[in-house]
C-alpha cells in the first residue's frame, strides 16, 4: 500500500510466468493486438500508437519528450512534485527550453497560471504536465489544462502514470496528445512497462522532425515498425512475460469496467480518509484536489517517522510510502491501488496504525462509511 | 530454439510469479546486492558498476553510447551483422562520429583492419564491436580487439548479448571498459533486463563529461544512486519480478559453474553441427568462427524457407530463427542457448527437420557424437 509498485493479482502473476514465446511468434503478435486494443480502451482512445514502451514509467515519459521535442522547442512545463522537475530535466537534456510553471507541493496546478505562460510564451509547442502527481498525492484538472493548451495551439504531454485505471482518464474526449502510465500503478501489474498513447497529430511531429529522435530505443517511428499495423518487424526483443502479464492486468480492467473501478477507487479513498482523519491525521493536498488512489498525509508531530513505518512494514507486513524531496520524513502516502483498493486493505492498513501508533478509532470510522456505501 | 528468447527453466519462470514488493523493501535491496555480485561473477569482473538495465539488450547497448559518446567524440564501430550497424545509429545520435570497420556478414571482426582504423583515427577514443553477431552466428576475437584498442587508448565497448553465459566473457582480464547483454538468450531468463558493466576508467569517463548524458532514463551517475552502495535514492521504478527472474537465472549459473555452461554449449553445438552437417546444411561462419550458442546454416536451395520453419512450429512446436537483413529468406539461425542448449533439444530439432525436409542421417549422426561426448 505505497505509492507503488501496487498489490498484484494472483491471476496477473501466474500469466507473468507462462512460458517464453518467440516476440514474432504468431501467438504473441495476437496477444499484442489485443494488448493494444485493451490499451486504447484504458486510455479511452482511438490513437493507432498506443502501445507499452518496454521500460519502466520513466522510460514512457522520456519516449514522449525525446520523440516530441526537437533543440530549441519551447515547453510549457507544469511543476507542482517530483515529476514535474523531472520533465524539466528531460526537456532540457532533449535540448529543449523548458518554461516552468509552479505551484505548492500538494496543490494541483493552477490553471490561471498555466494560462498566463501559455500567454507569455506563443512560441512554445509543447505544454506538459502531471495528471496525479505521485510524489503528493495531488490531482490537476487534466481536461481544463489540456483545452488550455489546445487554445494556444501546443501540444499536450500528459504524465497518466498514477491515474490510470483509477480515476477518469479520456485521452480523446480531453485532447490529449501524448499520455504515458506505468503498470504498477492502478493497472496493478508488476513495474517494468509504459503505456503510451500518441495522437495523429503527435505522430505527425514525429514524422515531420527536422532532426532525429536521440535514442534509437525510444524512437516511435522505429518502434511501431513493431508494435504497429501489418508485418512486424523486428526492432528489440519484446519483454514477453511482462506483456503476458499487462494482457492479464488490462483484461481484468475491461471485465471489471472503467467506470466501476474509478468508483471503488473512490470509495475506499473515502474510507480510509474518514479512518485517517479520526486517527488525526490531516492530508496534504486539500479537499477537491485530492488522488483517491494515493493517499498523502502528514505524519503527526509526536511520530518518529522512519521508525513507524518500519515497524508497519516488520510486524504487519503493510509498506507505505515515505516523502520525496522536501516532503521527506514530513509525509506519508498510502496508496489505494488497482487490486489494493479494497476494503480488507483499508481495515488492515487502520488497524496496523492504531496498533503501532497507540491510537484508535480510525477503523470503526472506515467501518461506518463501508457499511454505507457498500450497502 | 530461435535466436532468443531462449527457452526459460520452470524455476526462473517459478521465481517471475512471486509476490511483488517494494523497490526500496529491506529483501529486495539485499536481492539487488546478490544480483549485482552474480553479474559480477558472470561477466568475471570486480567492476562496482555492474547491474541490469530496466529495458532490454537494445536499452544496454544505448546506455553504454549514451553515457560514454559526447558530441564530437570519435568512435571506431565494427560492423559485421546486423548489430554493429545497429551501433553505429547510436553513436551518431549521440552526436559522434562513427569510422566503421567492415567485414562480411558471417565473418569475424578482422583484428588487422581494426588495428588499421585504429592507427588511422589517433582521434578516436572508443572502440566497439559485438561478441557474438545474433544475426549471423559469427564469433570474434574479443581478447584481442579489447587488446588492440588499450594500445591505442581507446576505451572498449563490447555486445555481449548473445556471449554471457554461451561462451567465455572475462570482462576484467580482457580489459574490457563497457559490456552490456541481455537476459533472454544464455541466462535464459525472460527478455526485459540488460545487464551492464562499466570499468573504473569507464565511470571516470561519465563523471568527467562536459555536457549532460543526452537520456535522463538512461544516465548512470543516477542510476547508481539507486543501485550503488549506500544508501538507496529513488531513480525509477525497478522491474521487481524481472529482477527476481534474473536473480534465479544467475543462482542456476553460478550454481553449474561458468566454466561448465560454456563446456555444455560447445558439446550440443558440436552434436547439433555433425546432425546439420548430415543432413546437407552448411555454416554461414567459418569454422573457428563460429558461436555454438548460435548455428546460423545455408537454407538448401530446394527448401520454401519460410513454410518449413512455419511448419516447424506449427506441428513440432519448435520455433528457429529466419535471417536478418540481406540474409533474410536464406539462412536459419538455431539457437543452443542457456537452458535450451541441452540433448534433448539438439534430438528434438534434428527430428522436426529430418520430418519436414524429408530428409536422414542428422540424428543418428548428433546420437554417436552425444555418446562419445557425454560418456
Amino acid at each position: 500500500m505505497g505509492p507503488g509498485p501496487s498489490d498484484v493479482h494472483p491471476t496477473v502473476l501466474a500469466a507473468l510466468a507462462r512460458p517464453t514465446i518467440g516476440h514474432l511468434d504468431p501467438k504473441f503478435v495476437e496477444l499484442m493486438d489485443e494488448v493494444k486494443s485493451l490499451l486504447q480502451y484504458a486510455f479511452q482512445t482511438a490513437n493507432r500508437l498506443t502501445m507499452p514502451v518496454s521500460g519502466p514509467g520513466t522510460a514512457g515519459m522520456e519516449s514522449c519528450f525525446a520523440n516530441l521535442v526537437e533543440p530549441g522547442t519551447t515547453v510549457i512545463v507544469c511543476r507542482n512534485g517530483v515529476f514535474g522537475e523531472r520533465m524539466r530535466q528531460m526537456v532540457e537534456r532533449c535540448g529543449g527550453i523548458a518554461v516552468m510553471v509552479d505551484d505548492a507541493w500538494g496543490r494541483a496546478v493552477d490553471p490561471n497560471k498555466a494560462e498566463a505562460a501559455l500567454k507569455n510564451h506563443p512560441e512554445a509547442e509543447i505544454f506538459a504536465f502531471i495528471h496525479a502527481e505521485t510524489s503528493t498525492g495531488a490531482l490537476s484538472d487534466a481536461n481544463e489544462l489540456a483545452r488550455l493548451a489546445q487554445k494556444h495551439d501546443c501540444l499536450t504531454i500528459m504524465d497518466a502514470v498514477t491515474s490510470l485505471g483509477g480515476i477518469p482518464v479520456r485521452v480523446d474526449e480531453w485532447g490529449i496528445d501524448a499520455a504515458y502510465s506505468g503498470t504498477q500503478k492502478c493497472l496493478s501489474v508488476p513495474p517494468g512497462l509504459s503505456p503510451i498513447s500518441f495522437s495523429e497529430r503527435a505522430t505527425a511531429r514525429v514524422t515531420n522532425r527536422k532532426t532525429p529522435v536521440q535514442s534509437w530505443f525510444m524512437d516511435v517511428a522505429l518502434v511501431m515498425g513493431y508494435w504497429g499495423e501489418g508485418k512486424r518487424a523486428y526492432h528489440h526483443t519484446a519483454p514477453i512475460n511482462m506483456i503476458y502479464a499487462l494482457h492479464e492486468g488490462l483484461l481484468r480492467l475491461n471485465k471489471e469496467g472503467l467506470e466501476s473501478a474509478w468508483e471503488r477507487h473512490w470509495k475506499m479513498h473515502e474510507a480510509l480518509k474518514f479512518g485517517l482523519e479520526a486517527l488525526g491525521f490531516t492530508y496534504l493536498a486539500p479537499e477537491g484536489e485530492r488522488l483517491p488512489q494515493l493517499n498523502a498525509v502528514w505524519v503527526p508531530e509526536d511520530v518518529d517517522e522512519a521508525s513507524a513505518r518500519g515497524q508497519l512494514l516488520a510486524e504487519h507486513n503493510l509498506e507505505i510510502g515515505g516523502g520525496l524531496g522536501d516532503l521527506a520524513g514530513k509525509v506519508w502516502r498510502i496508496g489505494l491501488m488497482g487490486y489494493a483498493s479494497r476494503a480488507e486493505n483499508v481495515r488492515k492498513c487502520l488497524a496496523a496504525l492504531e496498533t503501532v501508533l497507540g491510537r484508535s478509532g480510525g477503523l470503526i470510522a472506515a467501518e461506518n462509511h463501508l457499511n454505507k456505501t457498500l450497502m
